[in-house]
């Protein structure tokens, strides 16, 4: 692989500078509304729109022509009518822009002229040594470059997460959903009809991108299968990938096949695809981020006996089954274990797998010692958590205690930092993985600790226990995968 | 079946006086986080607290004894250690109390003497008339009777969902969870070990209550196979039924016998007894509650094609596929819908199904017009409408227009609270289902606001199809289970 700078795609997500084509003061045009994205995530390269008659496009000075820049911009992006996209492309060549983002649609996707357009932009590109991304996109999000040009401004948070999509509702559509579960995009592409720069060089772009530490995928063709498989397999060792195969079902492919042109293949092709590539296929773009979630942040089990840790028989019990349903091990305790855990589990409790503790205990048993204990169980490579600390009964005992009225919030929010202060302090110490597991993370102020900290935390068992699988999954593939390697290497 | 306040279980959750045992002033037990759950939601009856040494308990006067008080109250709560609940049962029996909620464990779901405890309190509940539910419960939720005992203090909404459940914690845990999509109990039962009520009881009891329009259960084991399989199949025809059962996998299954101490069975027996009793399976909490948001407040539709409405491909190809892997289909359009269509859909969009408009729509075509000529279209039984409505757009056309910088979020407000109007109207004139699905439930208020109207939005295309399914399924049962009763009593 090539270096980043020298990467085709570098200057895509980290330009110095900025043509800008289909911004105006029109305020419902697609243009105008990624220009106000990439002003507001406070994009600090100069940026020169390009207008046929306004002067000045949200506020900045705009230009008749492209030639008529005081320099030659790092990227050219294009939100134009389809049929000025050719003529603008091949003006941004003269001028010698070497890197374009064209968002326009018309080209492959429709039928018609369509096709032939696209080879043009493309016969074009070649002349010129432009590289470029899309048409039929929605651009790109680098928050570390300060640098969004999709749809939606950026709400989100700077993550781990390289994503390539051939949806860009998916990137741009996500930053909350993503900032909800505390993480976010490192670098993300919308790829769109992929007739230049496509999702194999976007895979090798994020391979070695510093802030990414997974990746995903949205894919509803792959259009170089062997160089993607390829490129994958020598990812794998060193990063995960996780892919979401829209296709899978007639109906997707169907609706896959009328939003970019690609042709689906059947789900067992894909399958075997991603097996041999060694990336970890998720069933739904939750599930897809629920695994980004996990393979960023937590270490990789040695195997996959699983403890549960509640205190509640229910959620005990329907993790059990998510652990069971996912294929995952609930081991019983050594002797040891029993022994250190018994003073901590009250009569009405469960000394068995999962670890039902009732509720009268004390709130650092459970945030400390217990997992502490289980985490040290040699049978047990990964610990499942499920996190519930309602304030009311901590506000009580404070009220009982004589706390003043205005002081017991101050007190709650102390102590519940202090409990999310234990986990992550215990996620440090460890090399096995903590997933967390809460129903309220609409009302449990720990939940929303614990995330921006970086610690795990899924809505429901079902998604913890697929995820933890998804651990359990991808340190099989690094070890497979990095042997291939050493003989390949050797 | 009896009259709804002729049943055992009416006044358990609609009781007119309480005695309550086990609260004290200790903050930190269980019985006085129950009381005080009783107290916040405004119980309006009198509430008789009995403690051995305690005058007052949370405020309330308490009673030394339960032969001291005043009246003979509808309800005994038993929130007791283990080994003084049969001499409280005998004293309640002997001052007249005819039921019982008896939280306390360390019954069945214990060894030791647990099973032989169980049977002494049956017993002197049989000699005092006494029905009761659990032990080993949580007690139950009625906001329409402004009562709730459980260990959560009601937060969220009254609703309509009927909930029995072998874990407490899927009562008290999800008041808040089923707010966020909108939803409620209308009365739940934790039934515990049900020595004496069981779930068979609760679904006699919530298909006469009228606040209930749809019937949820928890089940980790059924007590009497026969009596649930016939009374939910007299139940199905009026009401529908949702079912998750934990001990599906292998490691469900032993999570849940030492939970209640109930053994369950395999996982294809309990597929053969929710097929029979006309139940629909969920295949977890999330989709159970999924189902009851859509049946309680969805009309059923004729057969199983639905169309699917988008502005971004991505999200409408992952709902296709979505629908495909739920089993229903994508008709094409009649050339009449093509025709109605066409002046809303631009060049770049879709007028396949499904129907993608891109982003250059305007707002009223996509809450109005377009759902009303797909719902029209004679091929289509069903509506998947995908949600987004960000506010910045409407922020800088507001800005642009001159509209004041203070008046701008109320406009945005009133636009806001009319998209949601017109869906609202809408379902009203329909007898057709319309499920929303979205991402950004955190950050579109149309979200929140659709459904405080009680318009289903769920937030991701999966969980919509599988609710769609759920319609469908009901529809089949209902019709099946329907005419089978029409035969028996004919």
């Amino acid at each position: 692989m090539k270096g980043l700078q020298q990467h085709p795609l570098y200057a895509m997500v980290n330009p110095r500078s900025l043509a800008f084509f289909g911004a105006s003061n029109r305020f419902s045009a697609m243009g105008t509304n990624q220009l106000h994205s990439v002003l507001s995530l406070g994009f600090e390269g100069p940026i020169y729109p390009v207008h046929p008659q306004e002067k000045q496009v949200l506020g900045l000075t705009a230009y008749q022509d492209v030639m008529d820049l005081p320099e030659v911009p790092d990227l050219a992006v294009m939100v134009l009518p389809t049929s000025v996209v050719p003529e603008t492309l091949e003006r941004c060549g003269r001028k010698g822009i070497k890197r374009a983002v064209i968002v326009s649609g018309g080209f492959n996707e429709v039928g018609g002229q369509g096709p032939e357009l696209q080879k043009e932009i493309k016969d074009i590109a070649g002349r010129y040594g432009i590289r470029f991304l899309g048409p039929n996109c929605l651009g790109v999000v680098n928050p570390y470059h300060k640098f969004n040009m999709t749809f939606l401004p950026f709400t989100g948070q700077a993550g781990f997460i390289g994503f390539a999509s051939q949806s860009g509702s998916f990137i741009t559509q996500m930053f909350d959903y993503l900032a909800g579960l505390g993480i976010g995009f490192s670098t993300g592409f919308s790829v769109g009809n992929e007739a230049d720069m496509d999702i194999v060089d976007c895979l090798e772009y994020l391979a070695q991108c510093p802030h990414t530490r997974v990746i995903g995928l949205y894919i509803e063709a792959i259009r170089r299968g062997r160089a993607f498989i390829e490129t994958a397999r020598r990812i794998v060792p060193h990063k995960p990938i996780v892919a979401f195969y829209v296709g899978g079902s007639e109906l997707g492919k169907r609706a896959g096949l009328s939003h970019t042109g690609a042709l689906a293949g059947p789900d067992k092709l894909y399958d075997g695809v991603f097996r041999q590539a060694g990336i970890l296929r998720a069933r739904s773009m939750t599930e897809l981020f629920d695994f980004c979630l996990v393979l960023g942040s937590s270490p990789l089990p040695q195997g996959k006996r699983v403890v549960i840790q509640t205190h509640s028989g229910g959620p005990g019990a329907v993790a059990a089954d998510a652990c069971g349903r996912a294929g995952l091990e609930l081991p019983a305790f050594s002797p040891e274990t029993v022994g250190r855990l018994a003073p901590y589990v009250p009569q009405t409790g469960s000394l068995n797998n999962p670890v039902d503790l009732t509720y009268a205990r004390n709130l650092e048993d459970y945030f400390k010692a217990i997992p502490e204990t289980l985490l040290s169980e040699p049978r047990a490579d990964g610990l499942l958590l499920y996190l519930m600390l309602p304030s009311h009964p901590m506000r009580r005992v404070l009220s009982a205690m004589g706390v003043a009225e205005d002081q017991i919030q101050a007190q709650i929010d102390q102590m519940v930092a202090q409990m999310a202060e234990y986990l992550i302090r215990l996620t440090a110490e460890q090399t096995k993985p903590i997933i967390g597991f809460s129903y309220r993370a609409r009302v449990d102020k720990l939940i929303g600790l614990l995330q921006q900290r970086g610690f795990p935390v899924l809505p429901s068992p079902h998604r913890a226990a697929r995820a933890m699988d998804a651990l359990v999954r991808y340190r099989h593939l690094r070890e497979r995968f990095g042997r291939q390697e050493d003989r390949i290497s050797s």
